[in-house]
């Protein structure tokens, strides 16, 4: 394959790329009213592995934490955002995310369609030193936005304390600093009550 | 200082930064009617940088360049979104960016703040091959998305071809395969009356 035939592929995956700003979370960004999408949450996910990457549990390589948060969430295009306390959307996610793999890295040339479905399926995995990290980030980032907006999405989604602690606990196993912290935020959240007083979403 | 401390300074940081997804740019992502945050817009540099660090001229370290383009519009959350096109805006960019930079990036522990800082200065100076790259994919973004829409942004705002041509030059000099496929882009679009035919905003 010639440079100007990767190359047009590699644009195509870039074009396909930019649906992922119309795939909406069920949380909103800090101070502000809309729900975020995939790509800014994405975006966050990356400010923070180099931010907190002093943080870290063992030693992951920030390079591949990072594509790995880049792309954790392409897969949505297709399969859309299947929220954490959402139980029949769980139960179909992985296959919905599977197929959606398949066409949307296969976009690239192949060695890099290979690269990054490996990425995805390692950050699905949650068992690598970057896998580890970059969940505890994924968990870690919709805990202090619902805090910082006064639980908000918490009490709309009937989520308590008790929810919002199980759903964090991987940040312990990527960092143990950002897990006392992490348990710091929601016992000040229940404090403030900012939790829902009862549970009105499934458990996870 | 300790370890709370400084993840104290590190999440007012990463809480300020999610101001960015609320200051907007004058395009629009692919195929989406609304206007582009610049959150989403670093992200989606971040995922070209991975994905066309082959194309690079010379040999730009691929981490710096991923924290250059995540950090490269911080600044905005004071300073806002200026447009290419806008003169008067242009004039007071710098000093208006300085202040902002100063104060964003000072939310971080000294030594990150630092780093931080100088990234930015380096993608502005435009002259480190990484800083070469990261601006070749700044000019490369707008210019696919708004072919990809068709133009509109172009007729909205009287941009030219040959202004278009202009503002896409530094791509040359991140990469001679990007900025054959941006010429080519130019052309089809010239081809296919996406552009303005009369110039109604300042040559820059």
């Amino acid at each position: 394959m010639n440079t100007s035939d990767k190359l047009a592929q590699q644009i195509q995956f870039l074009v396909e790329s930019e649906k992922l700003k119309a795939v909406f979370r069920r949380n909103s960004p800090v101070n502000n009213e809309r729900r975020e999408n995939s790509a800014e949450h994405s975006w966050s996910l990356a400010i923070m592995a180099i931010v907190l990457a002093g943080h870290a549990n063992g030693q992951p390589d920030l390079l591949r934490v990072l594509k790995m948060v880049l792309i954790h969430d392409i897969v949505e295009i297709d399969a859309g955002d299947t929220d954490a306390f959402d139980a029949a959307g769980n139960a179909t996610k992985a296959d919905r995310e599977n197929r959606a793999a398949e066409r949307i890295f296969n976009l690239l040339p192949a060695v890099q369609a290979a690269e990054y479905r490996g990425l995805w399926q390692e950050f699905e995995s949650g068992v690598s030193p970057e896998a580890v990290f970059a969940n505890a980030l994924d968990r870690l980032l919709p805990l202090i936005q619902n805090f910082y907006n006064g639980g908000k999405s918490w009490r709309e989604h009937g989520v308590t304390s008790q929810q919002s602690l199980n759903r964090s606990r991987p940040i312990g196993d990527g960092s143990s600093a950002l897990w006392d912290y992490a348990r710091s935020l929601v016992t000040e959240a229940q404090q403030r009550n900012f939790y829902s007083p009862a549970n009105k979403t499934p458990d996870i």
